[in-house]
C-alpha cells in the first residue's frame, strides 16, 4: 500500500499508540481529587508542556477539543461572542476549511459582518484586500497558515501584524492543522492569538485537537464542568491527549523533506506526461501537498483505478468528499472547471519515501494515459 | 486498589482497549472515497449497530460527539434552537448533571422559559410539578434517567408520556450517561426523543459519546464539514468510537448484579457504623452508587485516608470537584450541610467484586470511626 492522502489523516504513529494504551491503564478522570485523577491531570499537563514547546508557547494556553472542527470554532464563535460589543467586522478568506467557512457563515446571518478575503491564481490571500477591509471594528481575523488542498503558506504574519498595528482588540487565528508538524509553527514568530491544531493529522489519533489561546478572550462553545478552565467543558479526552503530545514530540518537522517529496513527485509526473498543472504556489508550500491537475481526465475515475494498486490518494479535502462538488479551494483560485475535475491531492507524510513517490508517480502517469486514451 | 469511583470513570476494558488499536491500523479517514476511508465507514457502522442494538432503535440515529457533555449540550441547544420559533417553554430538573444545567442556564440567559423542577428527599424529580409546568409552547423536557450523585432512577417513561399527549411538538431527552451499560436502557420503553450516552461510563475510553435522535429535528452546535448527516462536523473518532461500540456489545447490563452490590456495601457500612445516611432511593436506584453520608466528619478527610489505602471513591461529582461547594444534588434533596459535608459517593463497575466491598466496607468503617475519634 502506498498511502499520499496524508492531508486527510495519517497512521498513528507507535509512540501515540502507546501512549493511548498507557490512558487505559491511567484510566483516572483528571478531575478526580484522589490519586487516580492527580495522576492523570499530570500526564495531561506533560503533554500539554510537549505540544506547547513544539508551538513555542506556554502550557498553560493550550486547550483540549475533540479536532481541528471544534477548535476553529470555538476560535470563531468564542472570539465573535466575546467580543461583539467591540465590533462586528470577522475578516477570514475563501479558501479556509469549512470549520472556519461554516462558521463565519453562521455569524454571518447573525449579523456579523463577515470579509472573505479573496485568493491569487497562486492559492495565497489577498493580503492588500484584508489591509484595506481592515478597520477599527475588526475583532477577528481567520487565516489558515497551510492549505489543506494545496499545501499554499499563507502570509499569517503580515496579516497579524497589520491587524495588530490598526486595532489592538482585533484578535488573529490561524488554522495550523495542515502545518503543524509539517513546517515550523511558531506562535510567536506568526505573532497570532490563536493556533488550531489537530492530532490525526501528525499521526496522533483522531478526535483530539487543541486551540492555543493566547491571551484573547472566548466566550465558550459547550457548557458544563469546570474543566479547562471553564473554557472547554467535558471530561478530557485523556488518551487522545496523551497520544497528541507523544506524536507531538516524536515528529520532525522537517520542511526541507517535505519539500524534496513534493518536488520529487511534481518532476516525476512532468517527465512522464504532458499537459499536466501544478495548482498552487512553489515558492509558498509547505511540501506536504501537491495537487495537481491532468486536464480532460476525471480525479475520480483516476483515484479509483490507483486503488486497484493499493494508492490512496484524494480529489480535495475528504470532509466534504461525500458532496462531490468542485473544490471551493481551486474554484477561488481561478482554476478552471476543466482542470478542478481532474485535479488530485497528493499528500505526503514524514514517512513517505522516495520509494513510493517513484512507484505512485510511474503507476498514475500509466492510469492517466489509459484514462486519456478511452475519453 | 479497590476502584470505588466507576461513576467518575471506568477503566477501559480489553474489548475497548483491543478496538481501539484496530483503529490505529485501519486508519483512514471516514470521509474519504477511497477504499481506506470506506473501510473507516464500515467499522463506525458496525460500532453504531451495536450501540443500537443495547438501545433498542435504529443505527441511523447515533450521532456521534466528543462525549456526554457535548451530547447534552446538542440535545439541549440543537432543540432549543430548532424550535424556538414553536415555543420557548424547556423544562428540566435541578439535580441534572452541569452539562444540562449550564446549557438550560445558557439558554434561560437568551430567553428562553427554563423550569428547573425539584426532587424529593428520596431523590426523585417532582412528576407533578413537571406536568404542572407542561404547557403548549414546551418544546423540550430534559430529565436524567439515572442520577451521577445518588444511582437514583427516575420516573423518565411517566415524564415523556406527559409531554408527548399534551404537546405533539415537545421533545423529550434523556441524559442517560449512568443508566447505559449499567441498567436496561430501551429508546421505545422510556418513549424518549433523545438519549446521552459516554464511553468512558461504560469501559470505552474518555473523548467519545453519542446522541440517539429518534425523529425530532436539531440545529448543529459545531460547524464544518458533511460528516454525520451535517449535525454533527469533524473527522468521527474512529478509535473511541470502535471502542465505544466494542464495550457496549461486551457490557454486561446485569441490574441485579449492580443492585447487589450496593444493598451489599450499605449492609456492611450500617453493620459497623451507626449514624450513617443513606442519600436516595433504594426502592428506585441503578445500584451502580451509593451516595452516604457520615455526618459529623468531612467527607474529604475520609477520603485522603482511604486513599492511602489505594481505596478510591469521591465525594461527589468529577466534574465540579476542583471548585468545591456543596453538592446541589444532595442540595435539592434536602439534605442537611452537616451530612452533605459527610456525604461520600461509591459507585460500582460489573467488575467491582464482593471481597473488593467486603475490604472496603472495613477500611471506611475503621476510617470514619479514627476520623470521629478526632474530631
Amino acid at each position: 500500500m502506498i498511502y499520499l492522502d496524508n492531508a486527510a489523516t495519517t497512521k498513528p504513529c507507535r509512540e501515540a499508540a502507546e501512549a493511548m494504551l498507557e490512558a487505559a491503564e491511567e484510566f483516572g478522570n483528571p478531575s478526580s481529587l484522589h490519586g487516580l485523577g492527580l495522576r492523570s491531570e499530570k500526564l495531561i499537563t506533560a503533554a500539554k508542556e510537549k505540544l506547547a514547546k513544539k508551538l513555542g508557547g506556554d502550557r498553560k494556553n493550550i486547550y483540549f477539543t475533540s479536532g481541528g472542527t471544534e477548535a476553529n470554532n470555538l476560535a470563531l464563535f468564542g472570539t465573535a461572542y466575546a467580543k461583539q460589543k467591540l465590533g462586528r467586522r470577522i475578516i477570514t478568506s475563501e479558501i479556509e476549511h469549512p470549520s472556519v467557512l461554516e462558521a463565519a457563515r453562521k455569524l454571518e446571518r447573525e449579523g456579523f459582518d463577515v470579509v472573505f478575503a479573496d485568493v491569487d491564481r497562486d492559492g495565497r490571500v489577498n493580503v492588500g484586500q484584508i489591509k484595506e477591509k481592515l478597520t477599527e471594528d475588526t475583532i477577528l481575523v481567520s487565516i489558515m497558515h497551510v492549505n489543506n488542498e494545496t499545501g499554499v503558506i499563507q502570509p499569517v504574519e503580515e496579516i497579524a501584524k497589520a491587524a495588530h498595528a490598526l486595532s489592538p482588540k482585533c484578535a488573529v487565528h490561524t488554522d495550523c492543522v495542515q502545518s503543524f508538524g509539517k513546517i515550523p509553527v511558531n506562535i510567536n514568530r506568526l505573532g497570532v492569538d490563536m493556533v488550531s491544531v489537530s492530532a490525526h493529522k501528525i499521526h496522533g489519533f483522531k478526535g483530539c485537537g487543541a486551540l492555543y489561546v493566547n491571551n484573547t478572550r472566548l466566550t465558550p462553545v459547550l457548557y458544563g464542568g469546570e474543566q479547562q478552565n471553564e473554557l472547554r467543558p467535558g471530561t478530557e479526552n485523556v488518551g487522545g491527549i496523551l497520544a497528541f503530545g507523544a506524536a507531538a514530540e516524536r515528529c520532525g518537522c522537517d520542511a526541507a523533506q517535505m519539500r524534496h517529496k513534493r518536488s520529487l513527485m511534481a518532476e516525476l509526473l512532468k517527465e512522464k506526461l504532458d499537459d499536466i498543472e501544478i495548482n498552487g504556489s512553489d515558492e509558498f508550500n509547505s511540501g506536504s501537498v501537491l495537487n495537481v491537475s491532468f486536464p480532460g481526465i476525471k480525479a475520480e475515475i483516476l483515484l479509483h483505478s490507483l486503488e486497484r494498486h493499493e494508492i490512496y490518494l484524494s480529489t480535495g479535502s475528504a470532509c466534504s468528499s461525500h458532496k462531490p462538488q468542485p473544490s471551493h479551494v481551486l474554484s477561488a483560485m481561478g482554476v478552471t472547471p476543466r482542470s478542478i475535475a481532474g485535479a488530485v491531492r497528493i499528500s505526503f507524510s514524514e514517512f513517505t519515501t522516495d520509494e513510493e513517490l517513484i512507484t505512485a508517480a510511474e503507476r498514475i502517469a500509466e492510469e492517466v494515459k489509459t484514462i486519456r486514451r478511452y475519453m
